[in-house]
């Protein structure tokens, strides 16, 4: 079972490599069978295709901030709370995003939900 | 399908009832065949069973607090990040937990899981 250092490493490189677009970064962190569904309610798509598009479909400059720290659990599974701020066609939009991970033995992401539904996003 | 809003506001009442320590309302929360895993990794039990031990073990002054909005989804779960302070024998802890909840149809919870390890938990 990975550690809980090693689950919270892995997620805080997440945040960092879609600060830094680095999409094949991001897919580095995933089991090749993983999957994602971002947000929950959306559908379940393979983590390779569904991260690709995600990263795809960014503006530049979109920016992945901590809410507050990463938490572990007494199994294979982390979550963490940030935010997400991005400026598209003169708009800032914040989504208040929540993800839950849940690794394999060899400390990949097996599995990415992202809670976060309209009423998480808000535009000025 | 329970709304964003409602989804909410049932977690809010939920911290609400952990800080008045009122299990009954707690549990008034949940459906009948509602589950808790506190933490995950520790083993899934009835809520009504499961709530009663863990408000029952809380000292006196226990405080439940919000790091950051509650997310909801697109589905029928949502999930929020708090942190539990409390002390016991003049010791002070701090535990930071995130609850994921899933809700059925009449908006009770049926299924919440709370992502902690013993990595979020810090004494002084």
């Amino acid at each position: 079972m990975p550690n809980e250092a090693h689950m919270k490493a892995a997620m805080q490189s997440y945040l960092d490599a879609l600060n830094a677009a680095d999409v094949e970064g991001i897919i580095s962190l995933f089991a090749e069978e993983g999957t994602i569904e971002d947000p929950v309610g959306t559908g379940v798509h393979a983590a390779r295709e569904g991260l690709t598009r995600l990263v795809g479909g960014l503006p530049a400059g979109a920016t992945f901030t901590l809410d507050t720290p990463i938490r572990a659990s007494h199994a294979s599974g982390a979550a963490m709370a940030f935010t997400v701020q991005l400026t598209r066609d003169g708009i800032q939009t914040q989504i208040r995003s929540l993800d839950v991970m849940r690794f394999d033995e060899a400390g990949l992401i097996v599995e990415m939900k992202a809670y976060y539904g309209p009423s998480d996003i808000t535009t000025t």
